[in-house]
């Protein structure tokens, strides 16, 4: 068989298989979770030492450290892998839940009731346990789903993969499908079902995500990185602003939810920036700074126009003094990913008019921007932070991958 | 300027002006809204003059009589216009709703809250109408808009803009927006402005709304056709049944929530088939059989293959009887497309076997499934009934034109 005919039938038995997952009770969605991590955990040693081929020819090809920490398995991630399948197994099951329910005047009973999405094609970089963790997600909501790990991790996926379908008794087994393949050519393949795949979540950098966008005839719903803001306003606790600017920016610089940008308010800059910077500087974050913050914070680097829009990922922050809420805000639509933003505020009238106004998937008030998280936000699971408006906005756990139905009980009500 | 640059220019200031439509209140839109009424009305000489050009350029151009007449404004249908205007300024504000909130255990404080999606492009065929509806339903939900008509209505929806522009006073212009040309070519460029335009919603044949999906690089919500199936069970009110295929096929054939298959279980066949035969034979409907159904209603004209997956929209119905529920249902999953389907049944457990394994956007028990409409399921409004399974399925309303943003409140809450 021709790769596209192994691709395009592997999407087939998923779509096939989609109808009985779709069906299948709560009870055994989470047996097959349980049994999947039960096996993992007694194929430790298999899993380890398969694993142990993909690093080798991954050091051998000249790969880089980072990489190679998130490529291998050990003992203790198979571990988590199976930890993560048994938290997903104790989430409440989305699908059959009711969004809403009425009745109209002619008597018909109308309910809106969450049903899967379908397949979903999960296209995903180094990390070997994304495998485990976006099959067990899209198994608790229902759907089929289409893996396609990235080519390093190409032994330890399909031995995963392996484990969790010969476990998967109470499921088809070809709910769970992985595209055993390391061609490109087979990710370009799989974005042309658009017959058989509902949708794309491809997981991994920007350039991944972009290459997908462009080259799919299905849905894809991204998750692009984030130029993330917070804003000290004129009324603000400055010793509450200062632990929230340290958190947004040094707790986990290279994650998506941590800030790029500080704004704040000409009243507040003179009291605030000298103290802030140094805490900053303390904690190893370079400034980059608007003229008003390097004549603040003298030897601050000045920022060029590109600094603004930049997601530097790292111990890197740009700081800009603002005349006003509304010249925060601004920027924030000029510059600002919209994925998330802070203002720092005693005053509720701007709390409101920023929380009105700024048009991001979060927007907090007195809290640290790296909340925008499905864990932190209570979902139990997240499969990623969607930066798209349509379908799913902001953190995605179980419900973001159902979409619903009408189920409508009349008495032989007709049209007139 | 070029084509092209017209049309960048245009999506720009509907980009520009969203937020300003976005953050609008309730009382600025709806006088909006009732000032596009009002000067509709005031000015009908003028746009029943412009619709003459237009009526005539399509008659000269040899234009069918039907294609006309959805052409044609009257100064009734002038009326009718600024009526539906005037009944969505009556609605509920989709912005600003509350959908969920919870409270995290550390305290901070989530509310999911409705927002406008942001640009939303209106591509439809010929009925001047659609231009001042989607106008009306893409304001009053908070989105700039970007029309694209069928250039025979090209003088008519020039000019149903300029007055719905000049007449919006409380909101800015230019979230109301007409591509004003007839070149096919403004369409592919409309379809390239990803980063201007948030979702693209076509109005029209399917063939246009393949052609558009095909070429777009902004999401679609398509609202396809519809081969909907209605299934009497092998229980089920005989009388009842005979109502709703009536209502189902006559009502108004050429809409997509009309049947286009009626399956029979095999124990109702000999005392229903007959009887509904003569029915709709008597209505005009031409049956299309499968053996069985032949042989019980000597006459019928077999059905072919193709006849299952067939949209007629017209009095046209394909019947096959089955041997149970299931078949039933494999039946819809193999030929229907998803849209309405409806049981008649008086047993409960059946209903309920249909109702849970049926995976179309609306499931009927013993009512027609002509009700999949936006205003029959009480939106008070309807911009399409989508086929897509993102984003919004079946009837689509006001909130169906909205995303959502949350909004967390805390109290200097941190990350560890």
């Amino acid at each position: 068989m021709s790769l596209e005919q192994d691709v395009v039938a592997l999407c087939r038995a998923a779509r096939a298989a989609a109808p009985a997952i779709a069906r299948a009770t709560t009870a055994e969605k989470n047996a097959a979770l349980l049994a999947g991590a039960a096996a993992l955990r007694a194929r430790t040693g298999e899993l380890v030492a398969a694993n142990a081929g993909d690093v080798e020819a991954a050091r051998a090809a000249g790969t880089a450290a980072a990489f190679l920490d998130r490529l291998t398995l050990t003992p203790a991630r198979v571990d988590a892998m199976a930890v993560g399948l048994e938290q997903i197994a104790a989430l409440p099951d989305p699908v059959g839940e009711e969004i809403a329910r009425w009745r109209r005047p002619n008597g018909l009973d109308i309910r809106q009731v969450r049903v899967p999405l379908g397949v979903i094609g999960i296209i995903y970089e180094s990390r070997p346990n994304v495998t485990a963790d976006a099959a067990g997600l899209c198994l608790k909501s229902g759907n089929a789903v289409v893996l396609r790990g990235g080519s390093e991790a190409f032994r330890t996926n399909c031995l995963i993969a392996d484990v969790l379908r010969d476990a998967a008794a109470t499921i088809p087994r070809d709910a769970i499908a992985l595209v055993r393949s390391t061609d490109r050519a087979a990710v370009q393949i799989l974005l042309k079902q658009d017959d058989l795949i509902d949708v794309i979540i491809p997981r991994g950098g920007e350039e991944l995500i972009r290459a997908i966008t462009e080259g799919s005839r299905i849905p894809v719903i991204q998750h692009l990185n984030g130029v993330c803001q917070l804003y000290v306003d004129a009324k603000a606790d400055l010793a509450l602003a200062e632990k929230l600017v340290m958190n947004a920016k040094t707790q986990r610089p290279g994650v998506c939810n941590a800030i790029e940008n500080l704004l704040v308010h000409r009243d507040a800059a003179a009291a605030f920036l000298p103290a802030i910077a140094r805490q900053l500087v303390a904690a190893g974050v370079e400034l980059r700074g608007c003229p008003e913050t390097v004549r603040l914070v003298p030897g601050t680097r000045s920022a060029t126009e590109a600094d603004w829009s930049t997601e530097y990922l790292d111990l890197v922050l740009a700081v800009r003094v603002v005349g006003s809420i509304a010249e925060a805000m601004e920027f924030i639509r000029r510059y600002g990913s919209g994925l998330a933003e802070a203002i720092v505020t005693t005053d509720p009238a701007a709390a409101d008019r920023f929380t009105a106004e700024v048009d991001s998937a979060a927007v907090f008030v007195n809290a640290s921007t790296r909340f925008t998280d499905g864990f932190e936000f209570g979902f139990g699971a997240e499969i990623g932070i969607s930066t798209n408006r349509l379908h799913a906005r902001g953190p995605m756990g179980l419900r973001e991958l159902t979409t619903y139905k009408y189920v409508v009980h009349g008495s032989g009500q007709i049209r007139t």
